[in-house]
């Protein structure tokens, strides 16, 4: 028999000597002079707390779960030891105490009071938030917290499919009740080729809210879906969270400005970054760098968790991130995606989640059998991966064998047919791995969840692109 | 073997005739002539639903919990079939989700437009509560689903006594955040004997965050230390949160209006009740009445739900709570006491509790041996309840014999003692439960709980003596 692998070392030395700068972020906006956005510092320095915590408390509490018997084996190995399972819930509670935490930080006069008795610092400034954006921000964080519990309930009573659909309904409510106690706006603007015929603003009223629901619903179980192997669930809400990030960015007052001319794509702005007055992308618009900082204070220690997360989930997994670790990351990307009204660019950086939902389709709706697992085939001799199967115990029907001899031509999967009558016999499971198995031949599952990522940052360059290259051509800088 | 309990039937007619009165009361806000507290009728109909959902959900969702290992047996019977553990978690999820689905109601104009085209009803009238207010509720229902999530994962890790203690702490964390950033008030009205020293008013600064804390830790962990017979923790919960709506009702503003002489006890000013213009105690403050009103949204679906699992729980118990209830149903009372400011009067409530803490310190504290389990000893034979007993293993100090030959004398325990030298050998354990078994001989367990519940009524009976026949002596009317 195999032994599993050993917890991960962690360098102490160097993860303890982030501890002094972690603290010099989170008291930066007390220090004088004051910066332009002081709460981003806090965030950063309480992100960095966050990093720490759970890189330690992950590997620390697997024992506990393992007794707790919240354990799997892990199907794509040799070895059968028990993986703590469901540490996504450490993850959890960390990234949700770390945005407690940061409460007075955001929302507190007192602890900008130095800046206002200094002459302000030029350009925009956001020194502390408009009052009513608390209770949006606790709304957020209640609907992560839901999310989380129910995530793991989830992992404990191992609910059933069908009953799973309501849990990021029910995670979106605070934020629905919250949005409508606030008046919050409910207007979208129309693409400029359909405004002759319904004007530049439409109100969706409440189809606003089903879409609200429709976007956490679809976040959440799209991560959970694209799952199975070492890594890849962590890895992908890491890579969206970074993009969320980047394009938050564009949006905020620094003292750097450079602008990159999209126009020759055919936009009709550049791309503009920075700009103390200007705040590149908000073009002096306080309220959108408000949205955009609300947005960060969100994904930076999202980030943070999610790294040391998978410092541990790396191949070969130490733990396993569980249904909680989809349902946090799921919920708070739908989370930022509307309160800080991006969720059009949001969606776009969900591409190659958007790819293998609409490749499971004809599975998830019956189309084609779909076993309990769609994860690759391990084979122990060679250590690779092979697609995984999925057999038709009777013939398929008219429209299964027109969808799969589509997605045949496009070599999207492997079918193998009856050697007389040519109808199909099985056909590989209708996922993105097994999309990348049979189009780039069996490979180590390491090398599969990098393809993933990679695919995943090619996603989000490609979004880029769109939203400011090709957006101009369908939208003026008319932005709610 | 003895064949357990099957499920308590649940009358279905009776039950769900209670849906129109249930949506009546919800919708009553939308109704002409709109009432002097629109929102109250909206939280009663919600209580309602509250207490339908649970009383069905709960032995419905009772095979799950106990295959996903949430099960226990009950110590005190015969029988020893598995029965359901830690299904405060059902109640948890249906109470925050009330509270939840409220929001609107409390806090949204167009909800309550009607009445601002119409003139004003007479008296005080809360339409819509003030905005900062959104903030403080939604911070109090991140604390009351922290604590319920950090309950559950208590039953589910079996979290040892020491690592427990934190648990409350976290779960006040939301509430002090936003108690800070709402720059909420921090100064405590001086009892009158002491004003010469400390004026009237007396800021604690830092040190009332400390006394928020330990307010939730007492609530949460006093109730979780007097438990062990069916029914015991939701019961005394019922009765205390019964006691604060009553206290709450005093404020309120009712077409209604008496008096009731308690100068003739040494009070200053007589208990008013109702009163339109006056709102009975809150003498036309309308931030009293909102403090309030505040209390009634988290009691009365709080009520509702403890109800409907005590149906359930009562002995012979169908379901058991866990801790998870505990410590929601303590948190909801530190939230009220913190967040509508009668902490003081709050903890009158708690006396049993108090009483039940302080006898257990001597064990808690090491100064007697503290078995695993305190609850009274059964006797299957007789099928009564006797004191539980606690062993020396070696000598008592002089403290431990001086505190329990004190007990002893005020009858509190019952001592074995050496029948040579009068060193004690054993005493039974320090718990209300077995002071009443001590002083009442053996009971049914039922019979207790039925005690304990009386101790729990007088108690608060003494409570609204003491807060409004006795407090005149050392308050004025002043009240913040």
């Amino acid at each position: 028999m195999v032994a599993g692998p050993v917890p991960r070392p962690l360098p102490n030395a160097l993860l303890l000597g982030l501890i002094p700068v972690a603290s010099w972020f989170v008291i930066r906006p007390l220090i004088d002079p004051v910066p332009q956005v002081p709460a981003i510092y806090s965030s950063i320095g309480f992100s960095l707390f966050a990093f720490l915590i759970t890189i330690y408390l992950v590997p620390a509490l697997g024992p506990t779960f393992v007794k707790a018997n919240l354990k799997g084996r892990d199907l794509l190995k040799v070895y059968s030891d028990p993986i703590p399972e469901s540490q996504g819930l450490v993850v959890a509670c960390v990234y949700i105490l770390s945005l407690i935490l940061f409460i007075p930080f955001a929302f507190t006069r007192s602890f900008t009071q130095l800046a206002n008795a200094k002459p302000s610092p030029e350009g925009i400034t956001v020194l502390e938030f408009p009052h009513h954006q608390l209770a949006v921000y606790l709304s957020s964080i209640i609907s992560l917290l839901i999310a989380s519990f129910l995530g793991f309930l989830d992992d404990v009573f191992d609910i059933r499919w069908r009953h799973k659909l309501p849990i990021p309904i029910i995670a979106s409510i605070p934020l629905l009740m919250v949005y409508f106690a606030e008046h919050g706006n409910t207007n979208i603007v129309v693409p400029i080729p359909f405004r002759g015929l319904f004007g530049t603003l439409v109100n969706l009223g409440p189809l606003y809210y089903l879409y609200m629901i429709m976007l956490s619903t679809f976040s959440t179980n799209s991560i959970n879906i694209l799952a199975g192997i070492n890594g890849s669930e962590a890895s992908q809400a890491l890579i969206i969270a970074l993009s969320v990030i980047v394009n938050d960015l564009l949006y905020l007052p620094w003292a750097v400005w450079f602008r990159i001319p999209v126009h020759l794509l055919g936009s009709k702005a550049d791309i503009e970054f920075g700009g103390l007055w200007g705040a590149g992308m908000s073009k002096g618009s306080q309220v959108l760098v408000e949205r955009h900082l609300f947005s960060l204070y969100f994904m930076l220690p999202l980030v943070a968790v999610l790294t040391a997360f998978l410092y541990h989930n790396w191949y070969p997994a130490r733990v396993f991130p569980g249904d909680t670790l989809c349902y946090l990351a799921g919920m708070a990307f739908a989370v930022v995606g509307i309160q800080a009204h991006f969720s059009k660019t949001l969606l776009l950086f969900f591409m190659p989640q958007i790819f293998n939902f609409v490749l499971s389709v004809p599975q998830l709706f019956g189309l084609v059998p779909c076993p309990r697992h769609r994860v690759p085939r391990f084979d122990p001799e060679t250590n690779l991966l092979h697609p995984s199967k999925a057999q038709f115990l009777k013939p398929p029907s008219k429209l299964s064998t027109l969808v799969l001899r589509i997605f045949s031509i496009l070599g999207l999967v492997d079918l193998t047919t009856h050697p007389n009558n040519g109808s199909i016999l099985e056909t590989s499971n209708l996922t993105l791995f097994n999309v990348f198995l049979v189009r780039f031949g069996p490979m180590k599952e390491e090398r599969l969840n990098q393809l993933l990522m990679c695919t995943q940052v090619a996603g989000s360059v490609v979004a880029f692109v769109v939203r400011y290259g090709l957006a101009g051509l369908v939208y003026d800088g008319d932005r709610r």
